[in-house]
């Protein structure tokens, strides 16, 4: 039976470079090459200038139906003055939370081609090769209680809560573990577990998970604050790095921005074993280059080979996607963020041709 | 009337290098050209050690009598077992809480003599000279419910709870536009308002103050996440960063880390008006080069500076001791921190002399 992938091209550049993935989906579908069944639905700001709302319930039902779902960017400054549920980031967290996507894979590696633009010297980043397993359905950004409430003297209070349970941790390690031994065999756990008990269960949960099922797997922790300045000292020191929504919102960033090439990093949400997972660029919607036909689309493209390996079984395709773009590096065919001056066609173009 | 400075020099290599902040007390003293009354006590694990708690009521007490505390450094793998409310940091945490120290100042300077060492760079990080103030008493720190309960279901669930009430953002704000009008009068505010409402109100009250009182200073928004990586794309972007306590924790490393040169970076914790300031390097115990007469002093006798200039009245001398450091830096005396091979009496001796 043919596979189902669901596009989310949302706001900003987001339409552009998922029209780019979406021409390499159908050119190997006309191939023959993969049999895929493709939807497409607006979201973000998209959805909600047509519905009202960032996603609509059908939207949903077709993500959960799907096998993949892969996302473009949200948001954009038009749609900063809404009310909170009603924004293009609500949106994203509300897929997130009801695809259940738990473990969220944020790879920032080094294309040795576009080594030079990173900010740190260039001793410091060869080999680069991190692997972030970050939670992405809990911890403060779903927690509750939340809000803005006025206490009896008139004053406001903002209040958010951090949670995370034995079973939440454990899940999303798992993951980490399992993904450490395909690749350099060390998880570096990271939490604040000098301040918060959640950090300290955390570490608790972690370290009993490793000790019962993955005592061959190598296990360090770290506390966040020395992450990211070992991310900024060391960083060729990871390889997997595990912790939660918030830490890894910040710390992904961080090294991704590292590696000098933001615009070329894709990621992947996965959860349970069979689930559809959702995949996207790290890269923002970038609304001021949207429209311009210059946006870079090798996160998309390279969001589409996560996507291909881990939820549609092509790890063959997952491969000639990424050394068609590798090759592309090469090549010195770059987009403007690179420093170059190909367009968003041409960068298709020429992908299409490596195929 | 003298002012009083009470001495925390905790473990690790907080004994040894608040000697050297000691003995040029204790010059400026003998010379007279200051009037201080000094006071010591154990903190932190040694604390622990003497009197069972990482900090005593009687330390507290002299504390909120003094007009300055200066501070080693706490904690080490030897107090890492300890209940939550032993460890050395709990000791810290209670202090601040008890002197209500809620604006966290933290200057990342880079050194010219020292650019060499960072990471970034060279034309990155010229001239940076980045001030966070940081909330220091409230958020994810301190908030109320905390710990760790078992569920119904026998498993366990880690809990805190991030909040802040309009005047704990407002207090925090006035400090730091007060200072960016002493500087480059510029404030960048951070927080996570795209996924936490005590972010969405953290901005609220922030620009509600700047439209009221302090329109004259250029204020901006950015979320932590992007912050993050903009401290390593472009630092010399930012003049003061305003932030909670947990992003300022992150935030604050990355930016010290940049400069190179961590073990040259003090901090100062201020609170009311009039009210005693707590001083400290921002580097932490360093177990690992503890007793071998080793550590940078540097940090020490600069956070010693920021009381004289901060808690003390006596900016001339806070003034002098920044010279001295700075000449040392360019006569190329270093510790092994920065790559040289000069002892931390070494540097006292050379600070005195040129003091
Ligand atoms: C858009 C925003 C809600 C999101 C997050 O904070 O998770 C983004 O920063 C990300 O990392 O995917
Ligand atoms: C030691 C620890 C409790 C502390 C903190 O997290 O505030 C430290 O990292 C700091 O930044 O001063």
């Amino acid at each position: 039976m043919a596979k189902k992938i669901l596009l989310l091209p949302g706001d900003g550049i987001g339409p552009e470079v998922t029209a780019v993935s979406r021409r390499l989906i159908d050119f190997l579908a006309t191939e023959g090459i993969v049999e895929l069944q493709v939807d497409e639905a607006p979201f973000g700001g998209a959805a909600y200038d047509l519905h009202g709302a960032p996603i609509t319930a059908a939207t949903i039902e077709t993500a959960l139906q799907s096998d993949a779902v892969l996302m473009g960017a949200v948001g954009g400054p038009q749609w900063s003055g809404l009310a909170y549920d009603l924004r293009p980031e609500a949106g994203l967290l509300k897929l997130r939370e009801a695809m259940d996507v738990y473990a969220n894979l944020r790879p920032a590696f080094c294309f040795n081609a576009l080594a030079g633009l990173s900010s740190l010297k260039t001793e410091l980043i060869a080999g680069l090769d991190i692997l972030f397993v970050r939670e992405l359905v809990g911890g403060v950004y779903f927690g509750q209680p939340r809000g803005i409430e006025t206490l009896p003297n008139g004053e406001k209070r903002g209040l958010n809560t951090h949670s995370y349970t034995s079973s939440e941790i454990r899940r999303v390690a798992r993951v980490a573990f399992d993904i450490a031994r395909t690749r350099g065999n060390r998880v570096c756990s990271v939490e604040k577990g000098n301040v918060m008990e959640a950090g300290l269960l955390w570490r608790e949960v972690v370290t009993e998970l490793h000790a019962e099922e993955y005592a061959d797997v190598e296990l360090s922790h770290m506390l966040a604050d020395n992450c990211a300045m070992q991310l900024v000292r060391a960083p060729q020191q990871f390889d997997v790095i595990l912790t939660d929504n918030l830490f890894g919102d910040i710390l992904s960033d961080i090294a991704s921005m590292l590696t000098g090439s933001i615009g070329m990093l894709p990621s992947a949400a996965i959860g349970k074993p069979g689930a559809p997972g959702l995949y996207e660029p790290i890269h923002g919607s970038a609304p001021d280059i949207a429209g311009k036909g210059i946006a870079n689309p090798c996160a998309s493209v390279l969001s589409l080979a996560m996507a291909m390996r881990y939820s549609l079984e092509r790890p063959d395709i997952a491969i000639a996607i990424e050394q068609a773009v590798g090759a592309i590096l090469t090549d010195g065919q770059l987009t403007a963020d690179l420093g170059g001056s190909a367009s968003t066609q041409d960068i298709a173009d020429t992908l299409l041709e490596a195929l």
